[in-house]
């Protein structure tokens, strides 16, 4: 195995896709700091709107791991980071190397400029995957080199694209990802397919999307809430693609406060969203195939259950895979 | 994402596995050496039989990596390689700590020992996960010991010792692996299921069997090879499960030079046998379930076909996963 700048942007990448779907309406971003001797101090990502930037959680940790003060951990916003960092780093990340998904960050937004942190910090070396299209944050990669920083781009850009891609639909016009659960033998039904970290994932997803398309005949049959009760979160608004309007309002989808729900026969609402998640069967599938930008598999190692998720002919390629516990999770494009 | 011992030897346990399946009769064996500062210098792998241990490998890039001297890369076999690094080393990997998934050998066989190696590089800090019970090779820890070498025994040992069960199943009997490719959707029809890469590594397992399972009706229809002409490798002998005892002869793999053919109705060949592989459908899953080891799975991210594989329900474990450009590989446990 080749132990290259394209090995630690690969963990920056792998690590980053961890929180893809959650960042929302921030991009999944990743990062690794390099010490001067080429040693691994820090693998991050951004978690969460409003939280740090990828750059900046690398920056805490690597910190950490060279002073080992323990201070750092109790500072939570990105903004208290920036400060201690800038106050008390002593030079210690001069000779580091940052590897950065995503171009950083220019602007003073919710978090002050990674741009201007990471040059003050006196990082002379960065390698960047995207190049940032968003004009309030893009010219990071300009201030790094003002600031004698020579910036190496396009390092994986590909794939760093792909794990972009996400965001810049969202600002173009929305992001729409399919996702399903299913065993080996591609069976959904039967009890829960997935494992309860899968569904706690699912759960974080749906409470940072603002729109969960469903069919008809789930809802009927299945009667489901449609929540994030497994990370106390917020449950999204609801469109039944369903060309019968009438459905019995006990369900549990329609008694969560703070919700809309839409019966609809079309997709046209979706202009209306910017995050949206379609959980489908097979028929959803083929209904929403032309426009869905990812899609998102649980895959449950084992077999069981009759009901099989089936469609005609396709193929993919696959963006990430990881194990979480007992399942696979895997991001995909059509191809 | 924390960067302590685990995560070295996870880097070494995942380049094993890529070699699962290709080393017998030695075990597949993973070795990551991290330089005095943290660095990653080497993540490497044992290969095949008769070939460098991982940890000659892990110390052959690293010799690379810190002189830059590519004389090294000349050298091929694991004798010159050893005399080469005792003769040149200059103390370079002093301080550098050593992780491997298996204990390192301590007899002088193919290769010469890889502890005494260790040992008189100067390495004083080695991670070893699992435990060598063969009595040939055992006594690795100890001879580092003896050396002022600290060992560090047990590091994520289940991991190691779940890469390690083949190579100690074919010591006991024999190992046995159930090997299926399969769509999304369960299919495994119409056309090349899995990527040229994905065939190349089943004719490169196919290699190192020393017998392939395959059931009558999968002879009859397919009228297969079953070589491994993708690598120029020996054709593995064939147990053709079937109550009919006659055959088409003029089926290709009846015409492979050198290979032995049997046509049984039980399973009582395997006892001769230590590499076994099965390639089966769902019927031979079922009829086989009860000593298959191991599973591995070729998942082809994509639908099509219509003939299913399906069995009755059955949990695995997910031991490995990987992708090797379109396809998943999995190598999986029942639990």
């Amino acid at each position: 195995m080749l132990i290259d700048n394209s090995f630690y942007m690969n963990l920056a990448i792998n690590e980053a896709w961890k929180y893809q779907g959650l960042t929302y309406p921030n991009p999944a971003v990743g990062a690794c700091l390099v010490g001067k001797n080429g040693e691994v101090l820090a693998v991050e990502a951004h978690h969460r709107s409003g939280e740090a930037h990828a750059e900046v959680n690398a920056l805490k940790s690597a910190y950490y791991k060279l002073t080992k003060n323990e201070y750092i951990f109790k500072l939570t916003s990105s903004l208290d980071i920036h400060k201690y960092l800038l106050s008390n780093h002593n030079n210690i990340f001069i000779n580091s190397k940052l590897f950065t998904t995503l171009e950083p960050c220019s602007h003073y937004g919710k978090t002050p400029s990674c741009a201007s942190l990471i040059s003050e910090l006196g990082i002379k070396e960065v390698y960047v995957g995207s190049y940032d299209t968003n004009e309030v944050a893009q010219k990071g990669n300009a201030i790094l080199a003002d600031n004698s920083c020579v910036v190496y781009t396009e390092l994986l850009q590909k794939e760093c694209d792909d794990l972009l891609l996400p965001f810049k639909r969202s600002l173009e016009d929305n992001f729409v990802y399919f996702k399903w659960a299913q065993r080996l033998n591609a069976t959904t039904d039967d009890g829960n397919v997935s494992s309860i970290e899968s569904r706690i994932d699912v759960h974080a997803k749906r409470n940072v999307c603002d729109l969960l398309v469903i069919g008809g005949n789930t809802v009927r049959m299945d009667r489901p809430t449609l929540d994030a009760r497994l990370v106390d979160g917020k449950a999204p608004d609801i469109l039944i693609y369903s060309r019968e309007k009438e459905f019995d309002k006990s369900i549990a989808l329609f008694n969560v406060k703070g919700r809309k729900v839409f019966i609809e026969n079309d997709f046209k609402r979706l202009v209306s969203y910017k995050n949206i998640m379609i959980e489908g069967t097979s028929s959803m599938y083929e209904l929403t195939r032309d426009f869905v930008d990812y899609y998102l598999c649980y895959l449950a190692p084992g077999f069981g259950g009759s009901n099989k998720f089936d469609v005609s002919e396709d193929n993919f390629d696959i963006l990430n895979i990881r194990q979480d516990k007992q399942d696979i999770i895997m991001w995909m494009k059509r191809i």
